[in-house]
C-alpha cells in the first residue's frame, strides 16, 4: 500500500486545479492525481477539434504545470473508497492511503433511456475522452449529412465547427431557441441568425421522437412527425454527473443527482471533498440547486476545495454558482452571466431590464468594428443586477466577465450609473456610448416608473 | 435675452454626457449646450486621425443623439457668468439665463513657458480642435523627421500612428520609461519593445533643454547635451484644465488648478456644476487631488452632474477617481487601473504584487492567440486590490475594465481566489490558467509571508 496526503480522483479541469491549489497551498504535502485517461482533453476545446483546431492532439490539457509543482500523476481508476480507513482501491490493484480526498469525477453525456435508436451505428455523443473523439473524427470524415440533437453551447459549437469543415448540419432543439437556457429570446434569435447565415440548418421548438435506422442511422423522426435524413447523429443533450463511486461510498447525493458539497466543497464526510461537474451547485441568486456545468465553475470550486482541505477559511468559501458563459459564432461573440430575464421572472423576482446597442470600438469608421449589445436584468425593488447578456466582437468574453464581477458584488443599477470604466478607440466602445452604462441608464428609467 | 433650464458650457465628452443625462433625467427641462466648435472631435480618437482613421472628418462626435433627445446646441462662447442673476453672456452678444449651469470647458495642451523654441514654425501641440488638427495633418504631409516630446498615451499613440504613416519618429520622454505614470517598469519596458519594434525611436530618461531653429524648427537639444534633428516637433506634455471663465466667475480653484467640485460635481456655488478635464478629481485610493484626465472619467463625472442637478442622491454620487487606461500598440493591448505598484509604495501603502503570464485564448495552438499578462497590486494588511495592469490582445480593454470593477468594489485577493469567471476557447484564457486569478494566487502567496 502506498500513501499520499491529498488524493484527487479525476484529472480534468477540477482535478487539475484542485491538485495545483492543494500543492501550492501545502507544499509540504504529497499530492496525487489519479485519472483514467493518459491524455486529458481541454473540455471546452473539444468542439474545436472538429474544425479550427483540427486534431485532438492540439487540445490536450498539459501536465507540465502539475509536474513542475511536484504533483504525482497516476493513470488508473479508483473503484472503491474505504472512508473509515481512508484507503482507495484501484482497478490496477493498488491501495492508496490518503489524508484528504477530492472527488472530481466529472460528467458523462446524457443519453435518455427513452431515446430509441441511440445505440445505432453512427450515433455519437461528446464525451471528454480522446480515444472516442479521435474515432468520432475519423468516422465523420466519410460522412456528410449530420444531425445534432440539442443546441446548448456544445451542440452549437460542434455544429458550427463541423459546418466550417464542410458538413451538412441540421440542429434540432426542443426549446423555442438555441442556447435557450442562457440567453433571452431576443439574443438567442441573433445567435440563430449568425448560425444559419453560416449554413447550419435549425429546427427549433421540436423534440426528437426516435432515431431511425436498422444497423446504421438513417435519420431522425421529430415529434412533429417530420423525418430528417442523416448519415450521423450527434447527441448533445447535456451531461450527467459521474457519481457512482461517491454513491457506493455512501456519500449523500442531492435531488439533481450531484454529490452534496458545502461552501468549502466538503461532502458529508469531513475528509472528502467534491468539485467540478460531479458536485453540488447552489445558484448564487436563487439559493436553489443548480445543474450548471462549466469548466470555469469546476475550476472555481476546485480552487476552494484545495484551499480549505486542512483548515477552513470563511473568506475562501464558495458563494454560490453564477453561470458565466460565452461563445463565438463566426466572429460574433455571445455572453451571458447570472439569470436571464425569463428565468428571473420564473423564479419570482420582480425585474426590469434594459439594453443598449452600440459598437465595440470608436469612432465607428474603424475597420473591424463590431456591433456591441448589452442587456441588464435588475431587481425592481433594489436595483441589484441579477443577470446580463452581451453580443459583441472579440472582447465579448471579458465584457461578460465584467458582468460576472458586477453580479458577484451585488452591484446595483445606481452603482453602474456612477461607475468608472476605461475606454480606448482600438479596444472598447466610446465612453459616451459604452453599452454597459447605457444599458444601465435604460434600466434606470424603468426602475423609476 | 433667452432662457434655458440647464446650460452646459462645452461640447466635448463631458458636455455631451452632461446634456444627455440632464435631458434624459429631466425631459421637461430645456437643456442647452453652448460650445465653441462647429464640429467636435472625439477626443481619444485624435491620434488615429494621423494614421488608421485618415481624416478628422471620420472622428467627429455625432450630434444626432443630442438632437434626438431634444438638447439645443449653440455654437458660441460664454465670456461671462453672472452667477447672482444666473445669466451667461456670449462672445456672439447673447445673454442666456439659466437655472443650472454645468461648466465642462475641458483642457488645453500644456506648453511649458520655459521651453524655448516652442513657438517656432512646425512645432505643434495636440489640441482638440478640428481646424488645428486638419492644418497639422496637412503640414506634416511634406515632413518626414518628427520628434514627439512626452510619452504619455497621446504621445505614444500619435507617434505610433505617424510611424504607421511612414514618418521617421523619435519620442523623447523625461521619465525612465514611456507610459511611466500608468504602468510599472516591467510593463512599460514591454510597451517600449512593441513601439520600437514598429520603428519608433525612443529617448527615455532625458529631458528637453530647448527646441532649435530660427524660423522653422530644425531640431531639439536634449538635457544630456545631445542634439536631435527634426523637421517638426509635436509637444505632448500633458493638458491643463481650462479654468479662466470659472476663475473670473469667482469659483474656487484647487491647488492643481482644477475647478473645485464635490461628489455631486457641485462647485462652491449651488447652481453651478463642473465636470470633465476642467474639474477637480480626488483619487479613489489616496483621497488626494488627482490630475488624471480621461474622456471616460469626464463622462462618469458628467453623468453624476446630470443626475444631481435638481436633487441630490447619495447613491448617485461620485466615489473618487480611478484612472482606467488602455492602449494598443500594433496589436498588443496595454491596460492599467488604479495605482501602480510604484505609486502605491510612494503614497505609503504597504503592498505586495503578483503577476501571471498566460495566453488570451485556449488551447494555445489557436491562431491569433496573444500573450496575456496580469499584474495585481494589493494592500498587505487586508488584501484589498489597489491596482492592476494587463498586457494582452484585443480583449485587453475589457479585461482592464474587469480590474476597474474589482477596484471599485474594494475586492480583496481572497475575493479573487474564490471568484467566478467565464471562459471560452475563442474568447478568453483557459479557466485553469486565467491570468487574473493566477495573478491573485501569486499575490496571495506573498500576502501569507
Amino acid at each position: 500500500m502506498s500513501n499520499t496526503n491529498v488524493l484527487i480522483i479525476g484529472g480534468s479541469a477540477a482535478g487539475l486545479v484542485a491538485a495545483a491549489t492543494a500543492k501550492s497551498n501545502h507544499p509540504d504535502k504529497d499530492v496525487t492525481i489519479i485519472r483514467k485517461e493518459e491524455k486529458v482533453m481541454i473540455p471546452c476545446g473539444i468542439p474545436y477539434i472538429f474544425g479550427t483546431v483540427e486534431t485532438s492532439d492540439k487540445n490536450i490539457l498539459p501536465d507540465g504545470g502539475l509536474i513542475k509543482l511536484g504533483v504525482n500523476i497516476k493513470v488508473d481508476e479508483v473503484i472503491n473508497i474505504d472512508k473509515k480507513n481512508k484507503v482507495c482501491k484501484t482497478k490496477g490493484g493498488e491501495e492508496i492511503g490518503y489524508e484528504k480526498l477530492v472527488i472530481a469525477t466529472g460528467s458523462t453525456p446524457y443519453v435518455p433511456k427513452w431515446l430509441e435508436g441511440a445505440s445505432l451505428e453512427n450515433v455519437f455523443s461528446i464525451p471528454k475522452k480522446k480515444i472516442y473523439l479521435d474515432e468520432l473524427q475519423q468516422k465523420l470524415q466519410g460522412i456528410n449529412k449530420i444531425i445534432t440533437i440539442g443546441a446548448g453551447f456544445i451542440g452549437v459549437e460542434m455544429s458550427d465547427e463541423l459546418n466550417k469543415n464542410g458538413k451538412d448540419i441540421t440542429v434540432v432543439e426542443i426549446l423555442p431557441h438555441i442556447l435557450g437556457l442562457s440567453f433571452d429570446e431576443e439574443l438567442a434569435i441573433e445567435a440563430e441568425e449568425c448560425l444559419t447565415s453560416r449554413g447550419v440548418k435549425l429546427k427549433t421548438g421540436v423534440g426528437v421522437e426516435r432515431i431511425l435506422g436498422s444497423e446504421k442511422v438513417t435519420g431522425v423522426l421529430l415529434s412533429n412527425g417530420e423525418t430528417l435524413e442523416a448519415d450521423a447523429v450527434i447527441l448533445s443533450m447535456g451531461y450527467r454527473p459521474n457519481i457512482k463511486l461517491a454513491e457506493e461510498t455512501g456519500l449523500a447525493i442531492n435531488e439533481l443527482g450531484f454529490i452534496k458539497a458545502d461552501q468549502y466543497r466538503r461532502t458529508g464526510h469531513p475528509d472528502i471533498f467534491a468539485a467540478g461537474d460531479c458536485s453540488e451547485k447552489i445558484d448564487f441568486a436563487t439559493g436553489k440547486l443548480s445543474g450548471a456545468m462549466l469548466a470555469s465553475i469546476a475550476c472555481a470550486e476546485a480552487r476552494v476545495a484545495g484551499m480549505n482541505l486542512y483548515s477552513l477559511s470563511t473568506v475562501k468559501a464558495f458563494r454560490g454558482t453564477i453561470g458565466i458563459y460565452s461563445t463565438d459564432i463566426g466572429g460574433t461573440g455571445f455572453g451571458a452571466a447570472g439569470l436571464t430575464e425569463a428565468q428571473a421572472k420564473k423564479e419570482g423576482f420582480d425585474v426590469v431590464s434594459g439594453s443598449f446597442t452600440g459598437i465595440d470600438r470608436h469612432p465607428g469608421h474603424l475597420e473591424d468594428t463590431h456591433k456591441q449589445m448589452v442587456k441588464l436584468i435588475a431587481s425592481k425593488d433594489n436595483g441589484i443586477i441579477l443577470g446580463g447578456q452581451v453580443i459583441g466582437g472579440k472582447s465579448t468574453g471579458e465584457l461578460t466577465n465584467v458582468l460576472g464581477f458586477i453580479i458577484q458584488n451585488n452591484m446595483t443599477i445606481n452603482d453602474l450609473l456612477v461607475a468608472q470604466i476605461g475606454t480606448q478607440p482600438m479596444l472598447t466602445a466610446s465612453p459616451a456610448g459604452y453599452p454597459l452604462i447605457k444599458a444601465a441608464e435604460s434600466t434606470a428609467k424603468k426602475l423609476k416608473k
